[in-house]
């Protein structure tokens, strides 16, 4: 086993985890929270949570209701922490947007930052590899809210032969021309915006990037950042443009918070069992 | 309307709001929070939910998932406070088990906290004239967790005429005789035991305290709490004596957490139902 379990609560018969381990991309200790409904050896799938800008670990697993709706199935869900934490990097807790609880699941490359901030590799390498070796499922899909809707959108793009479907949350789905994508890609890879693309879900669909699956989104149109940093018609358009699979859900009322997440979780972890089955 | 709404989160098709109102019983402001699956005049009954040691009205509406069980109902879900706070009373804010945050559900009489602390009161009084008046409804249950429990309890044994039906989550049923309820009655109503049996729900049943229907409790067998401060068996031994109807579902595995209550709020949220009809 190569992680450590710091607490274990019995959760609908199954068992809620927050665990800790070392990763080789961030070169530190991470935290993990997850749920799983079976022993380990009875799971045959998981669910990657990516979690959104100032979460860790505890957020999702606390508020969003999701054991409830896995409790009958095969079906884990884990839930990363956001971002190295400690590392001493200069401004790396000066803002709720970039630096801890922001790493925004991309591979740093500025001075600084590209020693520990590894998100993209921690999730793909160490979190996969963590499921596959030490929890023994066999097939992963992907999900995530705003920052984290980012990551699942990228990351589940760029690698179709590793996650079985992806979905998000209120994701930011176009980084490159938004306020909060801006501040991380330029803080964690520079002003070369040549290098941002692979990190853009927008661009990455422009540049021959596909699912094979149809993506799943919900999206509040009460969200307080649904038209500067979300801007998710972008993704709708070019996923109409080249005929990428999508499903948008506006939900008239709801807000950027896990009460609307909570609200719709049902939805997405049926649409992921569908095609982890 | 008596009271603010400081924060509105669509919450399954309905409403999770964060409000503020003036207690007459402790003279501050108080805060809680509500789920109403409907707008209020469509509302026909609430459940209060009580909450523990250290809890404010935050935890239960953000952990337990109680929304999703409630969204077809009319039966809304309030949570208050468990303290006044801020009020300057030497020794408040000591301890985690003593003044705010730890209200007791009594009506204080020591001095320094006999001005404010009136929990038993602001429930009873001020947030049933709330449910009533300002939310319209008719019928109202109780039930609550750990300090909260014991809250339940003591409430809808002493006023069977406003409580439709009581439930509890690993309740402190016998404070007369645990550490915690030893502190918080003596620190709020002195050394006089006399003074102590009307918030101890095993003395109350002992002195004549009924309720018609069953009473509902859930205890966890690997609670941290249950064999020092919770002393279950004592309530089940009282009750079966005295022929108070009571179901006590001992289960295995499961501890103090908001994990435990998330996993069996449905069961007890039907249970109200089934008496709020």
């Amino acid at each position: 086993m190569s992680f450590e379990i710091l607490k274990k609560h019995k959760t609908f018969d199954g068992h809620t985890i927050f665990c800790e381990h070392s990763s080789e991309s961030t070169k530190t200790k991470m935290k993990f929270s997850a749920f799983l409904p079976k022993e380990i050896g009875e799971l045959d799938s998981a669910i990657i949570w990516l979690s959104g800008l100032t979460c860790n670990e505890e957020n999702f697993i606390t508020k969003a209701g999701a054991q409830n709706h896995l409790k009958e199935s095969r079906t884990m869900i884990i839930c990363p922490d956001t971002s190295p934490r400690g590392v001493g990097v200069s401004g790396e807790d000066d803002s709720y947007d970039f630096g801890s609880g922001a790493g925004f699941y991309v591979n740093a490359s500025t001075d600084g930052y590209k020693e520990n901030y590894q998100m993209y590799d921690y999730i793909l390498r160490d979190i996969v590899s963590l499921l596959k070796e030490d929890f023994k499922v066999k097939n992963i899909s992907i999900t995530g809210h705003s920052m984290g809707g980012h990551g699942a959108l990228v990351l589940g793009l760029r690698n179709p032969e590793v996650f079985s479907s992806i979905s998000a949350f209120s994701p930011i789905v176009n980084p490159m021309n938004c306020p909060w994508g801006n501040k991380a890609l330029s803080g964690y890879l520079g002003e070369d915006k040549e290098k941002w693309i692979i990190y853009d879900a927008c661009s990455l669909i422009e540049s021959g990037a596909r699912h094979e699956n149809r993506i799943l989104i919900d999206q509040g149109l009460a969200d307080e950042f649904f038209e500067k940093e979300l801007l998710t018609a972008n993704f709708e358009n070019i996923c109409s443009e080249v005929s990428q699979s999508l499903r948008v859900h506006y939900r008239e009322g709801y807000d950027h918070s896990y009460f609307f997440i909570s609200s719709y979780i049902e939805a997405h972890i049926d649409f992921h069992l569908s095609y982890l089955k």
